[in-house]
């Protein structure tokens, strides 16, 4: 049998599994749940020692530190897969969950009801507790999930899958509601990613390339977690402590992630008041600054930026400097160099405020907060999949309600069409 | 310049005017609908001129007369066109709801906000009349267009989108937000659907093999209004009466239709006594049966069906029948060769409703009622813009609700992260 052959019977077997999934109750979810983080714990020694055959061959492969790193699971990794399982089957079940319900005047009933999506795919790189976590979130929600890893953290992902899977059965989980493509042939992405009618959604998980990659090949739905390219604007009316303090926070509470900030935008009338004491305050932080022309009047020792600065995510202790005419042109800049992620004002004009908030075309924007609580846990929605910068179906942080879709169920007594 | 870019160029402009229709007040849309249609009513002398050159040259290439009166812009279609904008302007208007507001603890008030899509690119085939239907649903909810309609129709859609934008801007429509795809070259459709960034959603309206060719190509997310290969149940505890009745509208109230039946499932406990009463009606109403084998012991007389009509789109007065053991091979059945579309149960146990509404991956999901219902207008949406198929965004009748997604407004006084 060739790869083709291969992938659809995958997709076949997904597709049954997914069938048993939707009609599981929440209780009995749960359990499973349950099952698979017991299972995880008691075979932490069969974990290890199949990703010390990835650490090994990473390391003869020369993989950097740091990807070695993201490869291994230490003792504290897998209690938080572990947690992270319980933590899901905490999390309220939106299956089946009513979203609206109306009468028609000839007597039908329509109840809009939360059902799985189905077959989700999920693509991604070398962490592979990815697999534990995602896996989690994806059954809480009756879906099926076909997982494609790294090729280096192969063994891994292999003894994650079986123990979730036959952990899970022991309490009834379907067979192949947890599969993983075992070959490392690239073209096996492709043929999963093409599969209508077998694969419902394909979420990627990684840096821009994976992700440029499975959307040109994909024939089924995509959603993206993209890059975040994010925006603080200071406004005319910003309050300046306040300005400081949500800027300082968006950049250097933790720079190396989606929602931090990577250019600041300034109101040329508050700029030389803003400017010189917000410097200051990133000269503390050990923050590179680069400006515009304008700013470097204010702020002259500063590098210059150039067009690249503005769509740049440094993921770093790094931050893109502009000067703005007005409100129009701050928001016109995020709407065209920004990639529509989670952006901010400051501002204490509530006219302003709300021309921000409804001329900018991103997943979060903040009024006077920082953009670092694009999360779903900061939101209050317990684990999330990951942030979307797509605009259909799932757009910002996407937690379990997001991995569900609807149907009409319309209950009668006879209704024929006139 | 070539056509790439061409349409990139077009994409740019109705980036641009996406983002200020964003910010249109529904009176200010509800007039511009209304300039709109009044502007339809004006200039019915150029648009059935502008039609004459598109049915003279449908004529003298040979077109049958069935795609000839598709073609055609006669008084009744052209008043039909501006009913059609009259009625989306008093539709309730969805962008600014509030989906749902939460506070946090730390103060932050997270408002899930409904919001246009941005930029929509409609492909569609020969009637003309799609033209100003589509992008009346679309404006209402502050979405550019960028239409890509048969060549044959050509004319007919240049004058239609000239009279709307010219029409809807003596009311301060922004330029560029209705733009027509004018070259004929199959090249633009390509282009069209691969312009992520510059558009968000493609809507392929038209038979298979479009909608085929468009999600092969597409790079942005598309969402199908493919066939309707639907089926009603008639289960063991089904009240023979309504079974007849739902079975027989469901089958001939207009054959032609999506949601038309175009298979008959049938318990085996039952089909003695329900299929000579339901195979009169048939006969009466001149409705061809092909059945299973099971379905011929009783009904000797009828035509053998093949594994290719479990998966037929008759649309005609055409019906299959099969005979199964029990609910799991009804329900089995119509996931394996249905189309998701619309999918009913005649049946007085309440246990088998619930097992067929959840098992049953479809749009719309009947209990005692036929799937004639499943309709925009039915369901109370107002104007549809079809039937999604897909999972993803939208299932089901799509109005104006699904012609928008949401975007997360969030207020502060200053939090920062910890």
């Amino acid at each position: 049998m060739g790869l083709h052959e291969d992938m659809l019977g995958m997709g076949d077997r997904a597709v049954d599994a997914a069938h048993q999934l939707a009609s599981l109750t929440t209780r009995k979810k749960n359990a499973i749940l349950e099952a698979m983080a017991d299972e995880l714990d008691a075979r932490r020694t069969d974990i290890q020692s199949e990703n010390a055959k990835d650490l090994d061959a990473g390391t003869a492969a020369g993989l950097s530190p740091a990807l070695l790193d993201r490869l291994e699971l230490n003792d504290a990794r897998i209690d938080a897969m572990i947690k992270g399982l319980r933590d899901v089957a905490v999390l309220k079940d939106p299956v089946g969950t009513k979203i609206t319900r109306w009468m028609r005047p000839n007597g039908l009933e329509i109840v809009k009801t939360r059902v799985p999506i189905g077959v989700i795919a999920i693509i991604y790189e070398s962490r592979p507790n990815v697999t534990a976590d995602a896996t989690g979130l994806c059954f809480k929600t009756a879906n099926a999930v076909i997982l494609r890893g790294g090729r280096e953290a192969m063994h891994s992902n292999k003894i994650i899958v079986d123990i979730l899977q036959s952990g899970g059965e022991k309490k009834g989980l379907p067979p192949h509601s947890i599969q993983l493509v075992e070959t490392t042939d690239r073209d096996a992405v492709r043929e999963l990613v093409q599969m209508v009618g077998r694969v419902d959604l394909a979420i990627p998980r990684g840096g821009e390339g994976l992700i440029n990659a499975v959307t040109e090949m994909a024939r089924v739905p995509v959603i993206k977690h993209y890059k975040g390219v994010c925006h603080t604007y200071i406004d005319d009316s910003a309050e300046l402590d306040m300005a400081v303090s949500v800027a300082e926070n968006a950049k250097c509470q933790r720079p190396g992630v989606c929602n931090a900030m990577e250019t600041l935008l300034v109101h040329k009338d508050i700029a030389s008041t803003f400017l010189p004491a917000f410097a200051d305050r990133m000269n503390t932080r050990q923050v590179a600054l680069r400006g515009c022309a304008q700013t470097r009047v204010i702020l002259p020792d500063i590098q210059a930026a150039t067009e690249d600065d503005w769509t740049a995510e440094y993921l770093d202790l790094i931050l893109a400097i502009r000067v703005v005419e007005n409100l129009e042109e701050a928001i016109q800049h995020i709407n065209r160099y920004g990639s529509h992620h989670s952006d901010a004002i400051v501002s204490e004009t509530a006219n302003h405020q709300k021309r921000f908030t409804q001329g900018v075309d991103s997943a979060t924007v903040y009024v006077n907060a920082s953009t670092r609580f694009t999360d779903g846990a900061e939101f209050g929605m317990g684990a999330e999949i990951g942030i979307s910068t797509d605009k259909l179906h799932a757009r910002g942080p996407m937690g379990l309600e997001e991995l569900t879709t609807y149907k009409f169920v319309i209950a009668g007594d006879g209704q024929i069409r006139e």
